[in-house]
């Protein structure tokens, strides 16, 4: 299984959403951050507004998968947070080595 | 060394605290985050109110552990958040290759 | 890749940062969290005011670095969020089996 985490614009997270539901996603967790990428000293425009680029609002999507689905999992991210313009995001994948439900005690993919 | 994520109904944080010191866990990191499971568009209730499971609020855990202690944390988790109702959570383990104690430099398991 | 992501004293973020950038770091992300360490049951000072040690502030600072970079970046916030009081923080390193930077759809070491 891998941890999928992408750190969005926050206006994108609806269009992520829906793209994850798509994919077959059966669950996720969302949470605020900030953050800057390659452009810091520079500006990005959030809310309509300029910022100097040092800590930008962003927010953090985090979906558990199988093995199997990771590859589509990020490709249907990557589409849907796309704007073309800088600060679109980051997305990566992390090992994880188990997975529990914690209503039911289910543990390994069938936990997702 | 192991990092646990567990994201649980916000109520049942002081039981799993609790529940982490018996198990002799040494720290832990707390943070906000809200999600859904597997029933998106049904009902999940939250402080007394149904919400349609859409983002239901939680809190998440993180626990940096030995390998050798991370089963039992896990079950330890997991019995103290559990309700039987849905939206109970989910936790989940990850590798760590590297564990720094800032105010001391230590590294590896005598940092935890 | 490693994702390092380490959890300090809030009022050290700019010091983290500035040493993080000194560091060659190309993007960071930070965000909202509290905790405790080994000191639960005795008090740690915040803002000038002693915590009684459970849940006191933290900030939490997560950098994606090439694999060659990781023990540097480490370095490098250890050495700027250490004040020598207890409290300091913790840093940890896990495993990245895939990155991808959203806006140009660029993977691996050049999606940093
Ligand atoms: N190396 C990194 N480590 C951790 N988080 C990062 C890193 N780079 C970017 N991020 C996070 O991702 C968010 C978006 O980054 P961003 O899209 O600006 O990356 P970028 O490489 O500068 O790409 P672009 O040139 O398209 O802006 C940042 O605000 C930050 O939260
Ligand atoms: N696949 C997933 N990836 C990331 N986070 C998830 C995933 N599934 C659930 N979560 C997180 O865990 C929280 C609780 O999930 P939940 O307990 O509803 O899982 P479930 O599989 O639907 O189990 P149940 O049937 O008992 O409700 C969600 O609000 C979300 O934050
Ligand atoms: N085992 C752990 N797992 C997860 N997070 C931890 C762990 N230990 C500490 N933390 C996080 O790091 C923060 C700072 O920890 P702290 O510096 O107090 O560690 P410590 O080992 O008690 O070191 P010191 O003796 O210098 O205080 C905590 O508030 C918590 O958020
Ligand atoms: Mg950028
Ligand atoms: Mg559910
Ligand atoms: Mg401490």
């Amino acid at each position: 299984m891998k941890l999928i985490t992408a750190v969005i614009k926050p206006f994108k997270l609806d269009e992520v959403k829906a793209a994850l539901e798509t994919a077959g996603v059966k669950g996720l967790t969302v949470s605020e951050a900030s953050g800057y990428g390659r452009q810091k000293g520079h500006t990005e425009v959030y809310r309509g507004a300029e910022y100097k680029v040092d800590l930008v609002p962003k927010v953090r999507v985090e979906v558990l998968v199988d093995d199997v689905d990771a590859d589509d999992v990020i490709d249907a991210i990557v589409k849907a947070a796309q704007t073309g313009k800088i600060g679109d995001g980051k997305v990566w994948a992390v090992p994880v080595d188990a997975v529990v439900r914690v209503r039911t005690g289910e543990t390994g993919p069938e936990a997702l």
